[in-house]
């Protein structure tokens, strides 16, 4: 496997033109829950900033979660963005700043619903490939419509918290009949999570791909841990439940979508016609692809580095799929693109199943071989993104250890 | 049709037995949302009258939502049950009474997440038969778990909402390509949802049958709207999404638990063996089944009467199955049971799927035949349960008329 792809030093990915949102606390106050600001290897304390500054926004910013913020919409955002850039740049903030490693980083938003997406064909054609060897392995309906279902918000957790391993029933296909224990094929799913801010109304026309930027506020890394056996028991025909719903991690940094103007990219070229509400090659509608280079690392070594610039489907286009239908959408609504993998199976996919080819090709580590995950093994996902000025936007880090399943 | 099974009376159905929860508002303080007991044809101001006889539920009782005396667990619940009873028996409530015809009755708690269910073996049989007609009826999967699926729980909505059309993607299989526009195949099912208060830890070992009563607070009438022709272009490989995230209906009204001790009953048996987590025939583990008799109404006419009865799993084991994996539970979870269908496919059914068999057999109706539904047409679900004397225990009603699609 290649060296990771390493940054330009870490505290060059988080300048003044990126400024992730997070909720941390410190030990001086660990109850006091406050909304931060990345900046280089500090975070800023938002509300206090903007109280002492007199920011009309102070109010936005001085509360327990992300979540008045986001709700606040477009316009709000590129103003507070604009503010916090200001007071970073010209040292107006330096009061407010303080040491990234002393804050404890929480969940920064209250998650709504949570939704999956399944928008990699690299992805979606190599588990066709391996769970239906002899049919096509795009179904039908893969190429009209963003293929996702909903997840469970409950258990969406923070970078950091451990993961505990799964029960559930397993089913090989050379037994007779399930049995009930921890699953032997757990893996990971390395995604880019959307963040919604603005809500919309039930049973309206649905967020076309224009007002994409007007409702998400932005995108986090998410791991939708994920328990191969159990959900190939269980799967038919209404999809994944306990397989996915014990854990879904996602970073504590919330990067708005603002910092990402750089690396906006057309789209793969689509190979069936589109209908209009998904139409991204229509008049007026700006590319919606995002050049992020994921890096995904198992106990520190570097396995995959996923490229979603490949990915087929937009992070606009799942949206407009999601509320065509007359779905709502509230503040807080997290709906990730599926497992991110490029053409490259050995080098650029998103989750174990596919680079170990369900199992059949282990993965080389200096600690031993793996096809699936084992106790006490780490996972971390990174990414980066182009920025304006030729420097790297740094996407904040998800990381979680995986424990031993409960005792029966 | 046979003619609907008529209560005893409106008002016997809600006696002092019963004691379901709501929240109302009032026209003469429509800001003001408080908790109600329905209570024959009144609701009590739970609060005003626990504030006044000075019980020490009083802070459970004066809240927005139900959510705080769900999340207080099953001793209080019992407790403020027999103060409720005590209270209206002797005439102590009188002054706490107010109409229900003068009420608004709201959404009465904050639902976390929702999953919904499909355990009923004559529901799965019947859709088995229409959809894989050369196949075994139910999934190899189907006898040893219940199959379940998390849907959205920002468009659950409380009775009376109306319910827009919702539209996506449709593909006839004769139609060389897929379509965008209103469904043209809009059902209902008819079930029963369950009410999580006390919730459980991440990681942990699951809830297991005999801690059901510890975490379940209660159940509502649910209708899960479904697009019979999204759900069958969109539904492979990941199950349903924009079929069923338009609109879930509940009835205003929790029933606890404690109401339906009479209607307890066993469940069918088992065909084959379960594992120790689902094993409700193990020692020690008392009756999960539950004698409900519901009816649904279309344009006011009965077009089944499903006996929840015959449902194969029962929500302790749903409740099992769900956490078993190591998902938590928050207080406000919400689970539906699938839909209730009976033996009597023509009678029986909680769906118009199975009642017109796909549309092949249309229901007749005054007003016309009906093979799914159109749009103005309104469907209402009720139900009961023997109560302990003798009386029935009245399920409050979940109802909703049709609106047309959203203009393209």
């Amino acid at each position: 496997m290649s060296a990771p792809d390493e940054p330009t030093g870490a505290a060059g990915l988080f300048g003044p033109d990126n400024l992730p949102y997070g909720l941390f606390t410190h030990a001086d106050a660990p109850g006091h829950r406050r909304i931060g600001v990345r900046y280089h290897d500090r975070i800023l304390d938002a509300g206090a900033a903007a109280t002492a500054l007199g920011s009309p926004h102070a109010d936005l910013l001085t509360r327990p979660s992300l979540n008045a913020l986001m709700a606040a919409g477009r316009a709000a955002w590129q103003a507070v963005r604009a503010e916090l850039r200001d007071w970073l740049t010209d040292g107006a903030a330096d009061p407010y700043l303080h040491p990234l490693a002393g804050a404890t980083l929480h969940l920064p938003f209250d998650v709504a619903d949570y939704v999956d997406f399944y928008a990699s064909e690299h992805h979606a054609t190599n588990l066709g490939r391996l769970f239906r060897p002899d049919s096509a392995p795009l179904l039908p309906n893969w190429k009209h419509l963003p293929v996702g279902y909903h997840g469970r918000s409950g258990t969406v957790v923070v970078s950091g918290t451990p993961v505990v391993r799964p029960r559930g029933q397993r089913k090989p296909p050379t037994d007779p009949a399930p049995s009930f224990g921890p699953s032997r094929r757990l893996d990971i799913e390395a995604e880019l999570g959307f963040v919604v801010g603005m809500p919309s109304a039930q049973g309206g026309a649905g967020v076309g791909l224009r007002d994409f930027r007007e409702h998400v506020f932005g995108v986090t890394l998410l791991n939708d841990w994920s328990a191969r056996d159990l959900q190939g028991w269980e799967g038919q025909p209404l999809g994944p439940h306990l397989a996915k719903s014990f854990a879904t991690s996602v970073s504590p940094w919330i990067t708005p979508l603002d910092a990402l103007e750089a690396a906006r990219t057309a789209p793969p070229a689509r190979d069936v016609p589109l209908l209009p509400y998904l139409d991204d090659g229509a008049d007026g509608v700006e590319p919606g692809g995002l050049d992020l280079r994921l890096t995904v690392r198992l106990n520190g070594h570097t396995i995959a580095e996923p490229p979603f610039s490949a990915m087929y489907w937009t992070g606009a286009q799942m949206l407009a799929h999601m509320t065509a239908g007359g779905a709502s959408l509230r503040t807080g609504d997290l709906y990730g693109s599926g497992t991110v993998s490029g053409p490259d199976r050995l080098t650029q996919s998103g989750c174990l199943q596919e680079l170990t080819w369900g199992g059949a090709e282990p993965v080389e580590l200096p600690d031993g071989k793996r096809t699936f995950l084992e106790d006490g093994d780490e996972v971390t996902l990174s990414g980066w993104a182009p920025g304006p000025g030729g420097e790297r936007i740094g996407l904040g880090e998800v990381t979680g250890r995986v424990r031993p399943a409960p005792a029966a």
